[in-house]
């Protein structure tokens, strides 16, 4: 018998995705999304695409979706008082990273109070099980390589988006260590990429993307002329930034093994674990890559390097293996043949 | 001519010494406070007691008070609209450490949600100018002693208020980096102590004083039986804590010295001061001094150490005194003398 999970944003990219995943493992899903980063349904009562799109896929249907904010405690005690929630996972945040330096209110109202709001509705509520959406933004400039989650947190963040994730997790973790009855998984992302393999659902940014492979593959499909690749003077093989790319489908499945690890009887406090590959791959590499999957030429071009950007950034995610059991399998190429089958099929995204 | 400034948390201990000190300064008030923490006047539309005394002790008028929370967004507004605020002192927090590890959603929804709601109201009214109230919590476990302004911040704070002061000043800085129209002074208090040498205003916690001076003046006036001295084993002349105790009204005067500074031509951005003597002080030291000014007997018992509790804390208060023309002025001595007036002729509090 599943659980009943609320997902907070679960119209979004990581949040669609993982709604796959937990209908497929046999759960049932309540979906909160105020929708101001995806697309909505056309018509009033109507689904968002993503969500349509995921009925599609699955075959099942999502037990109910409310188009309400975190900031809303009024709507939100009452989606908590309709439903018999086991369990919530938490994605909704604005993500980012350029726009938060613009707009730092903005951020940390939607993502510190936000998420204080859902927990005291929680608190109320009784409902004390949670994984939160957090991100390899909170290890900062990373001290070693790759990190692991003994790894300092929230030291050299350079921007309000990485603080208001570092932020949430120490929330997370206070309230863990005064209430028992808090289980709380903390599940930091390194970067999520690719689709799902129907191409039906996948990142649908709006403007210009801030993420490498949606900006490769708008260029691949040419709504954008070419890509600036920020910094090729890093100490790095080829001088591109590298990163942990990791396919959201395995991110989606780390999910369904946290909300397992979350219900085992030895579960307590709050616990932190890495989500990536563990492998690095360059920038260059992964317009090698995309320019592979898709048999389209991906022109670039290298500018200045992008403030607050680190060279490498690479994690550990032993800690995932052994304790949650998951481990991502999808390889650079797929990542890549997924990105391009969504973006190929959805030039315009869901719009 | 003054300026008319909004006090947030005025009713509050420093927030009531301050009121003193711009009025004094010739500047107009207007206060807002829940009252959750200080006494409310007796009768609806009377003013707490803490603020009539202010009136009284000065001669001059608050130009409203305002019985408003900071997360009544609606309210805080109608303030605005109510008043031309050239600026915003703020005090208002919940700042007892204990408690904010038992209560950690209580503390962050205050005393963050709480600033990012005056922040967006400011916004929102065009007003940009803030003083900070901030503490020297936010040193965490210091490096090196005195702890100057440049000494790191976040590492090793071992409490949800310190983080909660922390995530303030780190939100301050982030909109000051972004919108240079604003214009934040960020005062780190170190242990704030005494009482207006009228006796007439102090600080009134609520139950068990959590801080040492309150809890020595209770045993001195007989309310307390004894004081717990935390930990006697520590790395000091006599193993006590070493603290660095500013009198109230010199910290008040402080304020009125940053609003100064946040006005004159050059200002601009995010800037902290700390706010101290730079002379650390011991348990042992202070039990002395206060036995010698109030002429009673305090009883006290070393016990275990607190958790959390470092063996000195003392700052650098060099850069006030440069930049803002300001230094403690008020000795040792003094901090007993006016605590003990305000205790022994208000035994209990406000009540």
């Amino acid at each position: 018998m599943g659980l009943l999970v609320l997902v907070t944003g679960g119209a979004g990219f990581v949040g669609s995705h993982t709604l796959v995943e937990l209908l497929e493992a046999g759960h049932r899903v309540v979906v909160v999304d105020n929708c101001c980063n995806s697309a909505r349904g056309q018509e009033a009562g109507q689904l968002p695409p993503a969500l349509a799109r995921v009925c599609t896929i699955t075959g099942k249907t999502i037990t109910a979706f409310h188009m309400v904010s975190l900031l809303d405690r009024d709507a939100l005690a009452q989606v908590f008082a309709q439903h018999k929630i086991d369990v919530v996972i938490h994605f909704a945040a604005l993500k980012a990273v350029g726009e938060s330096v613009e707009k730092p209110l903005a951020y940390y109202s939607n993502n510190v109070t936000g998420t204080l709001t859902l927990l005291e509705v929680m608190n109320e509520a009784g409902v004390k099980r949670l994984v939160y959406s957090s991100s390899a933004t909170v290890y900062g400039v990373p001290q070693y390589l790759p990190t692991d989650e003994q790894h300092p947190t929230g030291v050299g963040i350079t921007n309000p988006y990485g603080h208001t994730k570092h932020i949430c997790e120490q929330i997370l973790r206070d309230l863990a260590a005064t209430d028992k009855e808090w289980r709380v998984v903390l599940l930091r992302y390194f970067n999520p990429v690719g689709a799902h393999e129907s191409g039906m659902i996948g990142e649908d940014p709006k403007g210009t993307p801030n993420n490498l492979l949606p900006y490769i593959a708008q260029v691949a499909v040419g709504k954008l002329d070419e890509l600036l690749v920020y910094g090729g003077d890093y100490n790095t093989p080829d001088g591109t930034g590298v990163r942990d790319y990791i396919h959201v489908m395995d991110l989606a499945s780390g999910h369904v093994a946290a909300l397992d690890k979350l219900n085992s009887e030895d579960f307590q406090g709050a616990v932190a674990y890495n989500l990536g590959t563990g492998a690095g791959v360059s920038v260059l590499e992964m317009i090698t890559a995309f320019t592979r999957a898709s048999q389209k030429k991906i022109p670039y071009r290298v500018v200045g390097r992008r403030e607050g950007d680190v060279a490498t950034m690479v994690g550990s995610c032993v800690l995932a293996q052994q304790q949650l059991g998951w481990r991502a399998s999808r390889d650079l190429h797929q990542m890549c043949v997924d990105a391009w089958c969504w973006q190929s099929q959805n030039p315009d995204g869901y719009a």
